[in-house]
């Protein structure tokens, strides 16, 4: 079984809940990487046996640190319409005092979709082919970015860590290290891939951590299939820091050039 | 009272549910305004008695009709830190066959901020001052329009509804029609100001409407204080327009050029 699909193994518990369980090979530095937490939501509800169509929007909001081991999936269909369904979602642990509580709360869009007029409208990166981009790990400390192979063209990494201003912007390829079909799972993952945009704004590596991030699917089966298990080239950067919190706006591309998904996030940090 | 804080009027009825009613003067084709609505979500939780901070994020999805009439917001804290705090909220309505449902789901992140280095790196739109631009009321066929004084700079309507391609971009300065001092509520109805982007894109009036909207606030008191009740200055597009639904990313700053949101949402269209 590929990591990924192992790391958001999901067992059904009773209706409407599923117990899962932490991955190490999907660790970040206290808990597991935002991105495979936000595909675990993502895939609770795609099992629900209620479930109508495709992904269209993912909201997901870190509320607490989701602890090692075991952890449950609640979910419920907020409002079923005939081809739209609004669901929301939330994972509880057992605390290290007995309790069980809430750490991470979610609301997903899933549609079935007609075609229609379609237009993506921002302009694709003009940017090297994959293939001559070279291979580079943002980070060796952490698990799971070992998951992903990134080749970063633009914001890999300040040179220096000396407080310098530049662009935030990031563009990169990546891939699962291991070969893998991209979907919907896959996707939202890799929306949450882009380090810390005020570490490369700043040169600086400040305390920061996401609390919510949404992600629009434009890709439906059609595109996946059109993007099989190939590169992403993915694009992030920030609108606007303020007292705390920043923004992140970010898209995802497959190597065709047909964009996948549109997302944001808010991400905490400390100075 | 101002009209919009009669339409957010909402009475405790028990902890986490608060009683209101839909507002006529916010009305708007089949329902009210999907931004006084979203700012009704907000103010339940400003107004619980538990709220930590001031609003950072704030996500509403639009799942199914708001009727005319009473309505219940039921909402808790899911998770409560040091400085942030998350929220899930419904509205709650007794339907044409007497069964209580949802419809309408919200998410919101509330916190406590501290200065730190801020920045904003979107470029401030080179527009004319709002008293140099005329006057518009863009549709004179519903109700909450006037309660907004609204001055096109860009992508206003297209001239005619010709089927013809032209960018989605709107820029436009924008007020209560009556002065009201800004806040979060009046940010996250002002982000939802913008008709649907893809009648400008295509210069077609296809049935469209907004599913889901985030707002990050980035805004806080001494912001809003600057602010006061002057004009905002809006600016909206849209990043991808695929089988049914498009995506639109939006910003509002102040006369001063402040940025005061960053927005998103995702849009249904047909044909």
């Amino acid at each position: 079984m590929h990591p990924f699909d192992q790391a958001l193994s999901l067992e059904p518990v009773s209706p409407g809940v599923f117990r899962g369980h932490s991955s190490p090979a999907y660790w970040n530095m206290v808990g597991p990487f935002g991105g495979s937490t936000a595909a675990t939501l993502l895939k609770a509800v795609l099992s629900h046996p209620d479930c109508l169509g495709e992904p269209v929007s993912l909201t997901v909001n870190y509320a607490g640190a989701l602890g090692d081991g075991a952890f449950e999936v609640r979910l419920e269909a907020a409002r079923t319409n005939r081809s739209t369904q609004h669901w929301t979602a939330a994972i509880w642990q057992c605390e290290a005092d007995g309790q069980w509580r809430i750490n991470t709360t979610a609301t997903v869009l899933t549609a079935v979709r007609r075609e229609t007029w379609s237009q993506s409208d921002v302009p694709v990166p003009q940017v090297p082919p994959p293939q001559d981009v070279t291979r580079f790990e943002l980070f060796d400390s952490v698990a799971w970015i070992k998951q992903y192979e990134t080749r970063p063209i633009v914001g890999a990494l300040p040179p220096v860590w000396d407080g310098s201003l530049r662009s935030s912007l990031m563009q990169l390829w990546m891939r699962d290290a291991q070969p893998r079909a991209i979907d919907h799972l896959a996707l939202a993952a890799m929306s949450d891939v882009f380090y810390p945009r005020i570490w490369l704004r700043r040169a600086l590596r400040v305390p920061a951590g996401t609390v919510s991030m949404t992600v629009y699917f434009h890709a439906d089966a059609p595109t996946l299939a059109a993007t099989g298990s190939g590169f992403v080239l993915g694009q992030a950067q920030t609108q606007a820091f303020h007292n705390n919190f920043f923004d992140q706006t970010a898209q995802l591309w497959n190597e065709a050039g047909q964009i996948l998904t549109t997302s944001h996030q808010i991400v905490y940090y400390k100075e």
